[in-house]
């Protein structure tokens, strides 16, 4: 076969001039079937499907002007060239716009990078997004997708607000691996973050990910897993089951880190306070309060609440910082 | 095929009556090639063979006495004959003593209840032993093994010293899943346990491994993990390569955890503190110290690690109780 990326770029329309600068927005989200796995890192490919919830106002806002030469503001603050989050996102702009341009990004996270939410995915899904207004183009959702998907997988979600499934596919050039809405938001339904720790990860996660799968014999069940979850996690969302939703999120969030904590050596993002919080939310849940945890790779918790249980919540919990589930602005 | 506890029974020599009493001892013991899962519950058949070290001089010792009826005293209290320890120890001697004979009991952990290991492995494996004293059998050891399986499966082990694993063995009627002696102690071997709570476990350790077989995706791939461990280290305990003992034995129990973590309800024995000394084993290595860690079912460490090491970690962790790896009494 062709090259999966130029087969890529010769499907975007030409890069017309027309606009000297443009702006876009990208949700975060989280996942509740997790990503987890690739099995082609070029391309990004999952080794199984995920399905996300994105978090409304809360992402990415991304203005882009044609320049002399690629800068990055980042949150208001300059970015140094020579670092990784630069030379990354450049690249990835690379992929899709004209050779010939050069770009100033001013990036702000509308969430607090304190959150521990601040993920590349809002990040690579706006620069699609804003890449498609600065060249006036209205690409097919699927392809938006798969290209936010080659500068984080997790990004082909954030190009849709509410639930979202990305679908693993199967083909070698990744063209069936896009992500598609299952429904839009949920108006009680809730996300609570528990900061335990806002220190860098002793591991990064995509370290963390392609170690799970080089060394943890577990992590062949992984897609058993997935293929027990997802199925539930749709339905549920479809259906506004939210107990079954809030199990099998939670379930899968543990799996998850049990693939990690089964790796060698061992990727444990857990902290003291991470322990503590999941057996606090177990109590609170045995007193009948339906609150379900589910956590990324890191020490940080989300709690998967309606509406009703926020107070409950909150008292538990007084640092919880409670995410309206609204659309984007 | 016949019933194979009655198969047993018909391998049994003769209930002689030459001795009014007989005192046995026997160790508890670590698994450092962990058994978790059954195939058989009621004649205790694992899923996977198993590999672990016997404590010596810690263990049970068990004085039995003809009478005229039931009687059990354990570290010096009389048990009351409606609880579960008292029938369970006397419907597993009801399947080895003359149904005609009551017994006088009094059985003494040589190990502090409070360091978690007075486990059941230790007093069934003693019980067949001072049933055989008491009756003056010599029984094949291989068949000393079978019996002590029935009472508890890990007490299969406890019947020997050393070094021992636990075949699976694939009979129906278990007759090919006994122990065997791997290796002799090995003098500068040693455990040391950081006992993070003695209250109750708020789930008992043969629910805890129902809930995973029936629960976790992720269990599916436990034999696959003990495929890959238990080879290294009975390899590492021949040749003396503690690196590799310490990592194999490490990695397979927190893989068994992980499988907990992965049920639903999920099975969480870790308790705050029981992360941050995981964490502080591994930042102890990361200075140079060999110590390995390894948990059982419920939020206690053990520690691996040779003689040198010991001063090292008294300091590291003042409540260290340090194993002498010494043979038994």
């Amino acid at each position: 076969m062709s090259d999966p990326i130029r087969h890529l770029q010769s499907l975007l329309p030409p890069h017309n001039t027309r606009h000297e600068s443009a702006t876009a927005y990208a949700p975060a989200n989280i996942a509740l079937c997790k990503y987890w796995g690739k099995r082609d890192s070029r391309l990004k490919l999952p080794v199984t499907g995920s399905l996300s919830v994105s978090l409304g106002a809360h992402g990415t806002r991304m203005t882009l002007r044609r320049a002399e030469a690629d800068t990055l503001v980042l949150n208001g603050e300059a970015v140094d060239p020579g670092t990784a989050t630069f030379r990354r996102l450049f690249a990835f702009l690379d992929l899709i716009r004209d050779p010939a341009h050069r770009l100033t990004i001013n990036s702000h996270n509308t969430i607090p990078i304190a959150a521990g939410l601040a993920s590349s995915a809002s990040a690579f899904a706006c620069a699609v997004k804003a890449l498609e207004a600065l060249y006036g183009w209205d690409l097919p959702p699927q392809l938006r997708s798969i290209l936010a998907r080659l500068g984080s997988g997790s990004a082909s979600r954030s190009v849709f607000d509410g639930f979202v499934e990305w679908h693993a596919g199967s083909a070698p050039d990744g063209m069936d691996s896009f992500a598609e809405p299952v429904a839009p938001v949920w108006p009680e339904f809730r996300i609570g973050i528990l900061t335990v720790s806002e220190a860098p990860k002793p591991v990064g996660s995509t370290e963390a990910m392609e170690r799970t799968v080089r060394t943890a014999p577990l992590y062949t069940a992984w897609p058993a897993q997935v293929a027990h979850d997802l199925p539930r996690i749709r339905q549920a969302v479809l259906d506004r089951d939210f107990e079954t939703l809030g199990q099998t999120a939670e379930h899968n969030a543990l799996a998850m880190h049990a693939t990690m904590i089964a790796s060698w050596p061992p990727v444990i993002y857990w902290l003291p306070e991470t322990t503590d919080h999941l057996h606090a939310v177990h109590r609170l849940r045995a007193e009948g309060l339906p609150v379900y945890a589910t956590l990324d790779a890191g020490p940080n918790l989300k709690l998967l609440y309606t509406a009703e249980a926020g107070n409950d919540l909150k008292a538990a919990f007084p640092q919880l910082i409670q995410i309206e589930h609204t659309p984007a602005p």
